[in-house]
């Protein structure tokens, strides 16, 4: 844990830190240390993103291990995966930039799961038709973010093929209810569909290694909490014939409000991608920042970057320069930067960035077809 | 039940009738009353199948109510399947004759499901690519039947098409695994695959609805023992917007050997589609008949056809003549026709019967095809 504790102290890696070391324990993951880093740096020469500089990608299972695989000459795919219950939101966008420049450093394939079916099995208020729409508009923000079209495979639940299907099934036959329940928590009064659902979960791991008759091993960008509903995938995968899921963990982007994940299920201080530039400006003006009582205040005692959302948003997403970003934690701390502009500023990028979003969405209305795998 | 115990006695509903009399309490079913197949005989213009005037179906549910739609100009679909697990055997074929007459009759689509996704996620010994093979298989001895391939559609549930997963999905969202283990005895260490599979044989049932875009009611011929897995179908049909299936239950057909329904897993007495003219002489010379200890004896005292599994083949399949039945039933019980004779016939015409399947079977690859349905 040196690596980590020597990097506490930074502008960018400040967040909860102890917390996520705790999660890492957890969840029995290996910590994504500076050594990691280099070796990585090494072998895609080329800068690291900064979500991994950052230390915001702060945890991974078998990681190493691709990095010897991809070191001998193997490939890899990525898989990611969305339940579209609703509309995108930042908080989603953010990991999915990360899954991009993955994609560009080495050029790979990406499997995107869209579980339309998880989502109308989870809520009963909800049509079918209706997460199968937040699908397809859910891709559409998907591809906006700029993934190589050429290879982007988005598997809609709802319209899996029988190649995918297949595996499920072989997947399912290998886990019983009781390991399921565990997992996920299923109860006597959980339905049938929704226990079914982890073998849908599964199969993107392997299916890879399906459509390409030879072992290819996935990698898997996600939240920690999300690490356990693969537990299964990894205790099966050998036994299968397949490679154990690779996986990257990153913390939450927190919503404006105090503390959270980002989350659909709070608007007001949430920035869907649908959101007009008025919206956005209302939306982050009311963020919790590190802000002090009163102007003076802040002036005198400098504001707290460390517990600020509004910091929070510009470390994981909107400032790539280092520089930059150290100079703005600076500013506060030193009382010379206040909430107000701050706050503008971000507003300003936010908006300009969802007006470029917002465009590229519409763009991708010609490519998404193609994009959708139905094998 | 004053119709049944009056036709007790006769050669063609001999047969353990207090046995079935019992199942239909049990199962909470209804009788295949006199009255009901006097009225089927009205609405139909023809003679009724043997295995109705014989009373090997011998009870329904809402067959009445079927009958009633049809008088005000309503259609239906047959809806039946088979798990295929293994090679078909006479025990299946005598239902699907039956099947046919329907089909015949009513001029109506048959929607035959091919669960080899179940047969797989049942046995672990077995590969899916196994029971999807003998899925294929199958269906070649089913359409040697004489389906109308116009109108007859193969639902192989590995290669089912999104429709039919949508809807399997949208009733398993109504089915809770405490429903599903009470009705199929899951346990903690069920597979999920399995646990699923409910929803996957209920959807045939609303699949013609859903194809259609109307109101279509399924008649699933089948034998008595699995009108309890329709019953999560029957409570949710109406909640979902689809007509409760109805149901016609027949007898079991017997195996060679004392006692029991014909069953793959005793290949000694079970005569199988692909069994030589060789292996049928010899199955049926070592049947179980109602002989005596002696020739004499049996001359002495007559035959116990009652007993006999092959009185029970001319009975369900062999003998479509009632007269002829009656007088082989009157021969065997005043000691003129003996088991020797009476075994070679049915050897005989079984033979004949088989190398009449096989060809059709093997003309039906001409068409399989275009029967499997997967939309």
């Amino acid at each position: 844990m040196d690596e980590l504790e020597e990097t506490v102290v930074t502008p960018w890696e400040v967040r909860g830190r102890i917390n996520y070391e705790k999660l890492i324990e957890e969840f029995g993951t290996q910590p994504f240390t500076n050594d990691l880093k280099q070796r990585l740096e090494k072998n895609i020469k080329q800068p690291l993103h900064p979500m991994i500089r950052r230390g915001i990608v702060f945890s991974h299972r078998d990681f190493d291990w691709l990095l010897d695989h991809i070191e001998k000459g193997g490939d890899f795919a990525l898989y990611t995966g969305r339940g579209p219950s609703g509309n995108t939101h930042i908080g989603h966008l953010v990991p999915w930039q990360f899954t991009k420049w993955l994609q560009d450093t080495f050029d790979v394939e990406l499997y995107f799961q869209l579980t339309d079916d998880e989502k109308f099995l989870i809520d009963r208020e909800k049509s079918y038709e209706e997460t199968t729409q937040y699908a397809y508009q859910n891709a559409l923000d998907i591809l906006a973010v700029g993934f190589n079209p050429e290879k982007t495979k988005f598997i809609i639940d709802s319209e899996a093929g029988p190649k995918f299907r297949r595996l499920a099934t072989e997947i399912s036959r290998r886990i019983t209810f009781s390991t399921a329940k565990a997992i996920f928590g299923f109860t006597e009064s959980t339905n049938i569909g929704l226990i079914f659902h982890p073998a849908m979960q599964a199969a993107p791991c392997f299916y890879p290694s399906v459509l390409h008759g030879r072992k290819i091993p996935v990698l898997i960008p996600a939240g920690i909490d999300q690490d356990p509903y693969w537990r299964a995938t990894r205790d099966i995968a050998e036994k299968m014939g397949y490679y154990k899921p690779v996986a990257l963990h990153s913390e939450f982007i927190p919503g404006l409000e105090e503390g959270g994940k980002m989350s659909a299920s709070k608007p007001d201080t949430t920035v869907f991608t649908t959101d007009s530039a008025k919206s956005v400006v209302k939306k982050v003006k009311r963020a919790f920042t590190g802000g002090r009582a009163t102007i003076e205040e802040q002036k005198r005692l400098g504001g707290e970057p460390e517990k600020c959302n509004v910091f929070a948003w510009y470390r994981t997403s909107f400032e790539d320069d280092d520089e930059a970003l150290k100079k703005r934690w600076d500013d506060c701390k030193s009382g010379a930067l206040m909430c107000g502009p701050c706050k503008q500023e971000l507003a300003d990028r936010v908006v300009v960035f969802l007006e470029v979003h917002q465009q590229k969405a519409e763009d991708a209305k010609d490519v998404l077809e193609s994009c959708v795998i139905r094998i």
